[in-house]
């Protein structure tokens, strides 16, 4: 059971479990904050709160971002992909979106960076 | 059978169909180009030559980015995050990341954008 819009359920296309994954972006830097996973009724309190929802696939329940850490995440938008089977939320982060405290969840483990001295940037 | 690297591949988690999936941004502006999913062989291959490489699960083969199109990923950085279970991948896309001819994959349905006039930027 669940309150989302009819016309977005019906495009959208989920995992196996029920799950479409969420990439979390920061609406300003850009910097890409973690992914998590929605389902339907996640996605329709994410819509309508203005709160970023998940469903946690280790607590197995909805977890509103920043509910006991303080740091929420405020919807600014959210967009699907041409294959409707991924979501694009921008928000504005409080404070770290890491468990582990650290801005992103991929500061912590680069496998590969490629330096490029003196290379063109077009930000 | 992988080419990967013990040490990464004894930390990554994969989902039941061992995938993983990979978050593809545009190094330098931020943009969030799509969302691939990866094998071992195919994080490998992308961390190996330097060029994006995907798992396709339509086509259950691999996918080097841009080998049709001509719409290439030159791989910039490759990081997992907290939880081993999510890659991050900052490329140099060339021309159109999405196949429908858009420029990232999210351009086309955007279900909420919240105006905020004034608001305060800290990019």
């Amino acid at each position: 059971m669940t309150d989302l819009d009819p016309a977005i359920a019906a495009r959208l296309k989920r995992s196996a479990d029920g799950l479409v994954p969420a990439v979390v972006q920061q609406h300003d830097t850009g910097e890409v904050l973690m992914l998590g996973w929605m389902d339907d009724q996640a996605l329709h309190m994410t819509l309508t709160t203005g709160r970023a929802t998940y469903w946690s696939r280790s607590r197995n329940e909805y977890w509103v971002k920043g509910e006991t850490s303080g740091h929420q995440q405020w919807v600014k938008s959210v967009a699907l992909d041409c294959d409707k089977d991924t979501i694009l939320l921008q928000v504005d982060q409080v404070g770290a979106a890491c468990h582990t405290g650290d801005r992103t969840c991929f500061d912590a483990d680069v496998l590969l960076s490629v330096d490029t001295p003196g290379g063109e940037h077009r930000a």
